[in-house]
């Protein structure tokens, strides 16, 4: 069985989370060493001019990075929204949903979603946790981004 | 004290080649996503679409590694060649190498490294071991990239 939506769109924004992890401490180790470069008068220009490429290298694949974050997070809550439609059940907050009623009856919405499975219900509740974690991270990480930029 | 030249050169090339093998790794999965995403007919073509920008993005990381790979190894081949002329010492081979004989006798390239220190003759022994394993990592590297674009 392939893996089912929920979860590879929960799955593709914790490794984007992870990436921008990864590239944050590559950028300070990174940054922390050309600054020691910088400080020492016997360094080579052409070394520390390697060493700021690098550096600028790894500057640049955060724009297209914290676009994709915010892309993937805004496409998995509106999966979210889309599921707590279809079974009443929140999808934000955490519930002990067995007493949850289910008084949503539209449509699904156009983006082709079908409703959703119980299987799904027990799947969301798994990873509701996760995704918590993920959206307030991603949130943030986008937010701090745009306001330096 | 600051770190040493060889010390930074060899760190350095340790660390593009450890992103190498992180952005490879990134790709991998980034390309098996993609692959199951497009044998599966229910998936969204927008889905889709943002998942080969993600690996579109990571693709285009590796043109300029592996240009820095290449211009960090050049340059720590420079200064081993230098270490050589000045001690004596082969720097290439491990120290197993009593009947190598040193047969380098060129004039010092012109990039400002001067005669190094005994205590740079003990670092580079222990660094040896280290300093081969990257160097042929990175011809490798770079070879392999070469022949596929």
């Amino acid at each position: 069985m392939p893996p089912s939506k929920l979860y590879i769109k929960t799955k593709a924004l914790e490794r984007l989370l992870k990436e921008e992890d990864y590239y944050k401490k590559e950028l300070q180790d990174q940054q922390k060493l050309v600054n020691t470069l910088k400080d020492d008068k016997s360094v080579d220009p052409y070394e520390l001019k390697k060493h700021i490429e690098v550096l600028q290298d790894t500057e640049r694949l955060f724009p297209s990075l914290y676009q994709k974050i915010d892309e993937f997070k805004v496409d998995l809550e509106n999966y979210l929204k889309e599921f707590s439609k279809d079974s009443g059940v929140s999808s934000v907050q955490n519930e002990s949903s067995e007493s949850a009623p289910n008084t949503n009856t539209e449509a699904p919405t156009a983006n082709g979603h079908g409703s959703l499975s119980p299987i799904d219900k027990v799947e969301i509740e798994t990873l509701q946790p996760l995704i918590d974690e993920l959206l307030q991270k991603a949130t943030l990480a986008v937010k701090n981004f745009n306001s330096l930029h």
